[in-house]
């Protein structure tokens, strides 16, 4: 496998905004640090964490430098440029790359269900014009496709699409992709509550907005994976479950704003109409994360 | 049922593109015009069909001008305004307000699914700040979010929310928003290939592309269930299934910028990732045509 | 259309059992005097409102027969003979075409989800051995494989297959039924929140439990179907939806046996596992029928 | 944890015809010993693979003694006894219970969809006529009824509820069910292509058919995972996988059947209405066979 800069655990930040919805670039960059200054193996800005699509042009350039310029080589950055239309994927993927982002990830995002020609033809248009690698999102629930593995493999054939994450949350489709791809592909599972399945199943890596907040339990479940412990990778993933599922459940951006804040550390606003979680949620969650500090204690 | 401004056929026109993929406003306007001219009771410009996701603001701006100007008044006019933020959906609402749109359509678009305190607000929000009526439109599987009847009930709380278009295509929803909603509540089909059972379950209106290609079907369906007549309303209707499944599943602007080619009409090109229908897809819509030609001469 | 001896309302009674859980034969005949007596246009036990699949063959038979005998020719008779072995069904067929039954009703009924081929074997098998008219019933969530029209045309091709009830609560499978297969098979209905859609589409006839309940609104709603006053069947519907919808959710055999008690009729005994209503959807139960007369009255 | 006296792999026999469709008991004893003497840890007969539903009660009363007189003592038995009504099961449970089984598995069938209090009373009755303890089987795709963690919880109160096979092929389940019952229960993997995830997740067994056809490659993944090697784990499971999905795609007893052919052993005729594969199918179990037989070479 060529061209494949990230495996480990690579953390989505969110984009926090100000009083006034506005994108709150410092506080932006602090929790960058905090992610990486944590321990995180690569830093994804713009994912759904990030509410990419919620966001103008302009602003997504901003937190595309923002990134590139608080992580500063320390480790891969992944920069999220998915659009509906392909002239405005090929502007955000030629952007990042100036700004100096080790790869993109593209989800082929589709109001109206693409064929399969239009996705090959999608991506092509944009690896043309790009000389970083490529990681191709499957994720039916948010980008209203299911690529197949036949797909994938068409996407492969393109020279910089090198990675695939896969978030179906069907640890068969992982199986499948490591049987029929083999050792052809970097595969990373995208699926927070299939961490382990997905990592059982020869995932390279884990997409996740679990650093901001639990990043000792999230290193930890693949630093067991890499030494070949898997009784040990059970106990710490059965450890995180509980947080993994409701942040899930809660919607992630809403979910770390909060779960940042309880643990003492700025969260910023959400952009309408996103709101903060009720009350019970707070409460909800501010025991999952005490449940999770006694167990580490 | 007050601030009710629609019945019957609704119409919505694709938006139709040069071959710089730039929109095609000259075009457009013609488009606009078949379909006034042939019998429409209402144009839903910036819908799924006129493929709004993929436009910018300013080519929102522009459809909505046209649209308006086209029509003259001589039928309403619905434009969509549906935005992921609250605050590009209250912009475009004003904007068409104050160019002379008669209503505006809205669907809670989330690529996070929202919940439904955060879809009252949305709406509530952009209803303070217009005084044209608002078609609240239920479409999960565009929009990610399947609005309860109990949701829709909160909705038509707020005064100028006076429309429910539904999509799930599911009949049954129809029925039981007549049985609980009654005649407070205005409602509309938007589910092609369910035109007759929602005219038989009581649908105000029907929201539609079909009339590009088949406007007399189209509107004699509707003249059939307003004198009363099933068993004529059943034969038209199935002399038209074939090809309202047929553009519902080849998707909606690729289908009918080409039944509009093949009746002898521009248009236009579509805007990248979308693709042409294929060749079979070319000839199956061409014997469709054909077919409900002969049954109409 | 040969050899369709049934159309309107097809009434499905229960089967009841006495204290021990033995099958009540004469409060059996009792429930099916009523269903006569009341005006539906056929009689059907032995379906899954009959307990069909919790009998033995011993009861089963015992069931045929008292249903012929009681009904004495008033109206058709439709016995239910599904069995998950060829033998079996076949069996049971033979055995109603001797006791007298008008026709035979078979789902394929599938512990293994059964091919193609597997099926219109089976059909095939039984056909050949009766010469009464069978009605191919497809409802994947009891029978668990969902017959696609194409299926249907082989079934159909089996000279003595010559009706075709749908409960898959789909009416778009009704409308492709009736465009493709046209007068050339005669559909009835199984899914009672879909009657009037239904009857729109163009339906026989409807398989029902209700007039166990409610005959005058099941006979009304199929009368105004005939003299082709859609405003009418929309009405009457609707004065029904809601206690179609509640025998639906609640199960058949505890909804009828409850409503029976309601109305002041002995309902019987349930076979275990199958216990009564709890006492909250009693109440429910009360309240539904309770509106339904007082919309008659 | 208890009175669970399953680990490892359990293997399903098939149940075989002659050309009359009668059960052939002495292939079945070869079946069977073939299993034993292949190392399986269990033997479960009158499964699903074994067409429990397919069978009349001497019919199955002659596979649990001849079950239990082959094994001779050398594994523990674990006899299906589900059956639709509440009485039969009790039936075949005591039966299974004086033939000398080790335990019974339970399953709750259902036409009409049981409600919670129902399947609870069902598995107390049958349980209370009991002295061995039962596994209780979640299966929505067969028994109709997905069984919640929370149900699980009360039929584990019950003394001889002492272990679950989950099958609904979510590895969340699983998840679930470690995190919430821990230690208190033994649960079973059912869905065989889950088979890794499974034992990643803490299972305790596999219940699977697949030891007809490759018992090493079965054996083999569940001694990998004893010794806490994920990475060779990993590998001897993906040997398996394409005959996984093959098995369970086409049907067990269809797939069993034909497989055991083609190794050379007799494996008996289907019931009706169940056929043998087709021509293809059998042509690419053959090629799954030989790569299989090829790796371990």
């Amino acid at each position: 496998m060529n061209n494949v800069p990230f495996k480990g655990i690579i953390a989505y930040p969110i984009t926090p905004f100000d009083k006034n919805e506005q994108v709150d670039i410092p506080l932006f960059k602090t929790l960058v640090e905090r992610l990486v200054s944590t321990g995180s193996h690569g830093i994804a800005p713009l994912g759904s964490t990030g509410v990419l699509p919620y966001l103008t042009d302009t602003e997504k350039e901003a937190i595309t430098e923002a990134t590139i310029q608080q992580v500063g080589g320390r480790v891969p950055t992944l920069v999220g440029v998915s659009n509906l239309t392909t002239e405005r994927t090929v502007y955000h993927a030629q952007f990042a790359e100036k700004a100096g982002a080790t790869a993109v990830m593209i989800i082929p995002m589709s109001y109206w269900k693409l064929t399969d020609d239009e996705i090959v033809a999608h991506y092509d248009k944009v690896a043309a014009k790009i000389n970083i690698p490529i990681m191709a999102y499957n994720n039916p629930a948010t980008g209203g496709v299911d690529m197949s593995t036949t797909l994938l493999k068409r996407l492969l054939e393109i020279p910089n699409v090198t990675m695939i994450k896969e978030s179906t949350g069907d640890v068969q489709r992982m199986h499948t992709l490591k049987k029929e791809l083999g050792d052809d592909v970097a595969f990373y599972n995208g699926s927070n509550p299939l961490a382990l399945a997905a990592f059982a199943a020869g995932a390279t890596g884990w997409c996740t907005a679990a650093p901001n907040l639990i990043p000792e339990l999230n290193l930890s479940l693949y630093e067991m994976i890499k030494i070949n412990d898997l009784n040990a990778a059970q106990k710490v993933f059965l450890d995180q479950l509980d947080l993994l599922k409701f942040i899930v459940a809660k919607g992630l951006p809403r979910a770390i704003k909060t779960g940042l804040e309880i643990l003492g550390t700025a969260g910023g606003e959400l952009r309408s109409p996103l709101q903060p979680l009720s009350t019970a949620d707070q409460q909800q969650l501010t025991k999952i994360l005490e449940d999770v500090a006694a167990l580490q204690a």
